[in-house]
C-alpha cells in the first residue's frame, strides 16, 4: 500500500492523528526499568542503556499502541548511547511496526547521490551484504533536510518509491531560530518575494507530484512546526498533496488551535507529534506514579485525542 | 590544544592539506579483505561487512597516516551496515586518531536544544551513562546542516568548545543542485541583494568569533565545495577565520585551479577532502593491484599532495 494512504487508514480506524515521539533519556527512565536492564548488563553500561531504553519504549507502545497511528523515535537519543544504542533504535522500530505502527524514524539526514543513497537504502531500503538482502533500520518513513537540493532529496524519494515507503522534508520547523534561514526573503529580478520555507514548500509540493496514492496525498511529507501558525496556513495552501508532520505540540507552546491551519478537510492530510509530554507523562500525572509511566502516557494519549478530534471537523 | 591549532600543526608538519575521505563501498573492498572477514563472522554478514571494513580502513589509515592531517568517514557508508557498522565507524574513528590524525565524521546531523546536544555528545563529547562517562563515536569535528539556524547549530558549538573539538557547517555545497537552497537570492527592502550561501556564510564566521585559536582560525569551519571556485573566492573574503572543508575534488570534477580560492596565503584556512579517487585507487593505478589497494592509496596521496603543494606559495 502507498506510503500515505497506509498512513491515513490508520488515522482513520483510530480516530487519532497524534504520532508519540519516542526520544528516551535515560535519567528519565523510571528506576525499576532501568534496574532491570542494569541487572541484566552489570559489566555493560551501554548495554544496559540499550536495553533500558527499548524496555521502555516497548512499554510505551504496549499502552498506545491501539490509540494512535505513528509513533516517531528522534535517533539523536539512541545514537548516544553508541552501538547499543543503535541496536535499541533498531528494535524499536521492528517492535512498532509489529504493533501495527506507522514509523517515522526523525534522523534529519542529508547528503548527495550515492552518499543519500546509502542512508536512504539503511532506513527505507535494503542492502546486500555478502548475498543476503538486509533492512538494518527499517521504518516507514525519515525525516529529511532540504539544504542541498533536488539531488540530496531524490535518492530518498527513489528508494521511498521503491519500497512503499515516505518521507518528511523539512521545511518550516518549530525552533525559535527557523527563521534565520527559512523566512529570508528570496526572489527578486520580478519574481514576486516570498520566504524560503515557501520556495521549499513548492519544492517539496512539486517533488512529490507524481507519486500520489489514492487517498490524495504524496510519499514526500512536510515538517512544518505547530509553533508557527499562520505559515501553516500559508503552506497548507500551497501544498494540498502533502502530508504535514508537525512538532512543536505540547512542551515547545503548540496549541490545539496552533495546529489546525495544518488539517485540510476531515482531519486528512496532518499528524501531530508529541514526545515528552506523552512519553514522560508520568511526571504530572495526579493518577499515575513513575513505575506506571506507561499508563501515564496512555492517559495522556487518550486527552490528546479528545483534544485534537476536533480537526476531524 | 584548540581545534584548529591542532589541525594547522598537522597541516604543516606534513606540507599536506589533503583529508582522505573514508567512504566504504563493501563490493569495492578488495576480496582478500573480504574473505578474511566473513572467515571471521561466517554465521553473521552485517559483522563480516563491519569487519571487511574496518580491516580495509585501517589498511589505508596505516598508509596514509604520515602523509596528511585528516581523515573523514561519511558516516551513511556506515549507517548503511547497520549496529555492526556503526561499531567500524566508532573503530575506525579511534583508530586513525591513534595514528595521529584530525578526525571528521561526516554527519551532517541537524536538529534544535537538547536533540542537538544529544549528537554534539555522541561525537564531540561524552555522555554519563550509568554512572560512567563514554564518548560513544569520538571525533575531533563534525559536520553540521544549517537549516534550522542559530539553535540548532549553537549546541555543537558549545560542546566544542568544552572539548576542543570543531565543526564544519555547509555554507556551498560541490553538488550539481546546490543552488537550489544556496543560491536563491536573499535580502530585500533595502538590504544588498545576495545569495543565501553568503548569508550562511556570514552566520558562519559569527558563530566562531569568540573562539578563535591562536592561528586566527575559530572552531567552527564551513564547507565549501571545490566545484564552485567563484562563490569559494567570495567565501574566502567574507570568512577570514573559518577553515574551510573542501568536497568535490578529483571524482566529483574539482581541480587544483578550483581549489585555490579556498585557501588563505601560506596555504591556510582549507583542507582538501578526496575519497573514492584514494580510497579505491587500486582500481586505475599502474604499479597496484586490487591486494595492494592500501600502497595504491598511498601513491594517490603522495599525488596530491604534489599537485597541492601550490597552496603553500
Amino acid at each position: 500500500m502507498h506510503f500515505s494512504d497506509n498512513l491515513i487508514k490508520k488515522i482513520r480506524a483510530k480516530k487519532s492523528v497524534v504520532c508519540v515521539g519516542l526520544d528516551p533519556r535515560l535519567e528519565k527512565i523510571p528506576a525499576a526499568v532501568r534496574n532491570a536492564a542494569r541487572a541484566k548488563f552489570p559489566e555493560d553500561a551501554m548495554a544496559a542503556a540499550g536495553e533500558a531504553i527499548f524496555l521502555f519504549n516497548k512499554g510505551i507502545i504496549d499502552a498506545v499502541a491501539d490509540l494512535v497511528p505513528a509513533v516517531k523515535p528522534q535517533i539523536a537519543f539512541y545514537e548516544m548511547y553508541g552501538v547499543a544504542g543503535m541496536q535499541a533504535f533498531a528494535d524499536t522500530l521492528k517492535y512498532a511496526k509489529s504493533k501495527g505502527l506507522v514509523t517515522i524514524a526523525d534522523a534529519k539526514r542529508n547528503d548527495i547521490g550515492s552518499t543519500a543513497e546509502a542512508y536512504a537504502n539503511a532506513y527505507l531500503g535494503s542492502v546486500s551484504v555478502f548475498g543476503e538482502n538486509v533492512s538494518p533500520f527499517e521504518a516507514d518513513s525519515i525525516t529529511v533536510t532540504p539544504y542541498l537540493g533536488w539531488d540530496g532529496v531524490k535518492p530518498f524519494i527513489d528508494v521511498a518509491k521503491k519500497h512503499g515507503k515516505g518521507l518528511f522534508v523539512l521545511v518550516k520547523t518549530s525552533n525559535k531560530s527557523s527563521g534565520d534561514l527559512q523566512d529570508l526573503a528570496v526572489g527578486v529580478g520580478g519574481d514576486k518575494v516570498h520566504p524560503l520555507y515557501e520556495t521549499v514548500g513548492h519544492f517539496v509540493e512539486s517533488w512529490g507530484a507524481d507519486d500520489v496514492g489514492e487517498e490524495g496525498y504524496s510519499c514526500v511529507g512536510a515538517v512544518v512546526g505547530a509553533t508557527y501558525p499562520q505559515q501553516a496556513a500559508k503552506l497548507r495552501a500551497l501544498m494540498p498533496e502533502t502530508i504535514f508532520l508537525v512538532p512543536g505540540f505540547g512542551a515547545q507552546g503548540g496549541t490545539v488551535e496552533d495546529v489546525l491551519p495544518c488539517f485540510n478537510a476531515g482531519g486528512m492530510g496532518a499528524i501531530v507529534n508529541s514526545s515528552r509530554d506523552v512519553i514522560f507523562a508520568y511526571e504530572s500525572s495526579k493518577t499515575f506514579g513513575e513505575a506506571e509511566y506507561a499508563a501515564a502516557a496512555r492517559e495522556k494519549v487518550l486527552s490528546m485525542n479528545e483534544e485534537l478530534k476536533v480537526v476531524f471537523g
